[in-house]
């Protein structure tokens, strides 16, 4: 048997991170691993290729508390140790017999050059490209897309003419939204907070209409100019303001589909909650929800067949930022909350 | 045709009232009435027996403002007029084929001695009072009921079980709501304003706990005390620092049913929306739904039948808070804002 040691790079962070995050929180460290599969461990080492890079990670930094919701799907990360993530990989080595050298899998692996994994703890699926780009698979056929599509259909059961309101249009859940409810018949408005973005979404994403937030002085009457007749869906990535704003302008039996908090990420201890005046969620009867996307996996290959056949008549389009290189994920991911991105953040790391 | 003209005594708001209410909000005016129907004006004349007196009713007291939510259902009410409002009445003269007088009847009047209403204005129905007082059919079998029984089972989806916390637990819809869960197999606490409500939730209508909530430091604590195992559905009638804490308190998948928003009723403006931690929406999926019982009328006949049969069976208790005599209207209303009531507020006019 092989026994070849290997030095892993990995990214962690020093410390858990309660505010904003800076270079200096992250650190790049190194660890042997043995690249060959013991038998009888059912073990499967990967070569990383792509990981994904989402603001939901910062959460999972936090200090952990009984008053900070978290999920089994999203568990604290520990200081120092390597950082799960979802990301695409070619298989090196394997003792499980579903997979074998040179597959490419995805699943969830680490923020590292390599991992040792196994299948059920990794949710580890062989990878059935269907010729797109390994890439697409973290963002508009991954997990990204799936959020995307199960959080308008199967949690906002949009219809074919609703008025569509999405924050964080241009990120990487947002403009997959927009693009979904466009092809559905929607008339869909989003919010995104620069120029550039804002033309993105008109000019290539076929929104009808976006608003760069950071120009308004009043977001309740700039969405109150944007849906004349009221907003039926908020998809919310943000809460705070844009939520209240959205809820102001909401028609009755509307809905909030609550996907994200990108305003609570950041904010350091005691975080105060979103302002709903909750005498327009019961006079409009109005419904709040929130979802995780690990609870639709059920949908996911109806899903991903849908979006692949838009992809493939031009109907939808990836929008990717990319960056190279294991060292880079620490910028690419404080670029999440300065705005920087747009479309799906994610890192080449081989 | 006789010409009876009558003096009809009324209450009304003598302007909006956006604050706390007062005595001197209201004043009792008179105007004169014809009781007697003119042929071809469909015109229903009823003399008017028990009104109904609700904490949302302050809502539509407020200046209207394009801001300020509210529905068809329940519209604004003009200074000096005449307030439309649930009750029971006998019809005195009638043009409507559909009744007589002598009827008794359930819908919209007035808090006045008389009412002349056309049926479906008033969505006007023959009282069938299956042998109940009539006051249980404006309570316990009237909108009240149908509040506590569509939020907890069309819209929370409760289910035997489920644990459930219920807000404002001894008023006219709360009560009501923990009667309809304990006799679901639920876990069922309630929070009150008073130990004598306490005592009455506990010892008379079969809660699991109750407890004051002015004698608590820390609602999170005290939610987390009585509910180790998590709050499934909370039904709100309160928001606020109470819907707050709940929401810390919810299990995954949990709902929030909002009925009424009674910390909201009587702020002055600008009126600041209840803060939500939107992690734990998100991270737990939690969903939070208003209604308004008006679009739930469908299931009034099944609701009724229901209920009715768990009074014969003193599976349920009604209980009413009754004053007599139109002019005592304005200090049961205030009486609401104070906490000065338990169970259904009722006032006899004649």
């Amino acid at each position: 048997m092989e026994e070849e040691m290997k030095k892993n790079s990995f990214i962690a962070i020093k410390h858990h991170i309660n505010g904003f995050p800076v270079e200096s929180d992250f650190e790049l460290k190194s660890q042997h691993l043995r690249l060959s599969a013991h038998p009888g461990s059912a073990d499967i080492v990967l070569k990383n290729l792509f990981v994904s890079v989402d603001p939901y990670q910062i959460h999972r930094m936090k200090t952990p508390s009984p008053s900070h919701a978290t999920s089994s799907a999203a568990p604290f990360i520990t200081p120092g140790q390597v950082i799960s993530v979802q990301g695409v990989a070619e298989v090196v080595d394997s003792d499980d017999p579903n997979f074998e050298k040179g597959d490419f899998v995805k699943g969830i692996i680490h923020w590292a050059q390599y991992s040792v994994v196994k299948a059920r703890e990794s949710a580890l699926m062989k990878l059935d490209t269907l010729e797109f780009p390994l890439t697409y698979h973290l963002g508009i056929l991954g997990m990204s897309g799936l959020s995307a599509y199960v959080g308008l259909f199967d949690v906002g059961k949009v219809k074919e003419g609703d008025k569509v309101f999405v924050s964080a249009a241009s990120g990487s859940v947002g403009n997959l939204v927009g693009q979904f409810a466009k092809l559905l018949g929607c008339y869909v408005v989003g919010s995104a907070g620069s120029d550039q973005k804002v033309a993105l979404l008109k000019e290539k994403l076929g929104f009808d209409a976006a608003f760069n937030y950071n120009h308004q002085k009043d977001l309740k009457s700039t969405l109150a100019k944007y849906f004349p007749n009221g907003i039926d869906i908020y998809f919310d990535n943000v809460g705070d303001e844009m939520l209240e704003a959205a809820v102001a302008n909401m028609n009755p039996f509307g809905k909030v589909v609550v996907c994200g908090v990108i305003s609570d990420y950041t904010k350091p201890k005691p975080r105060k909650g979103s302002p709903i005046n909750m005498m327009e969620i019961v006079y409009k009867s109005i419904t709040i929800q929130g979802f995780l996307v690990s609870d639709y996996l059920n949908v996911f290959q109806d899903f991903k067949s849908k979006a692949a056949s838009y992809l493939r008549s031009s109907k939808m389009k990836a929008i990717e930022d990319i960056s190279v290189g294991l060292h880079n994920i620490p910028s690419a991911f404080i670029g999440l909350f300065n705005g920087n991105n747009i479309g799906k953040t994610i890192v080449k790391i081989a």
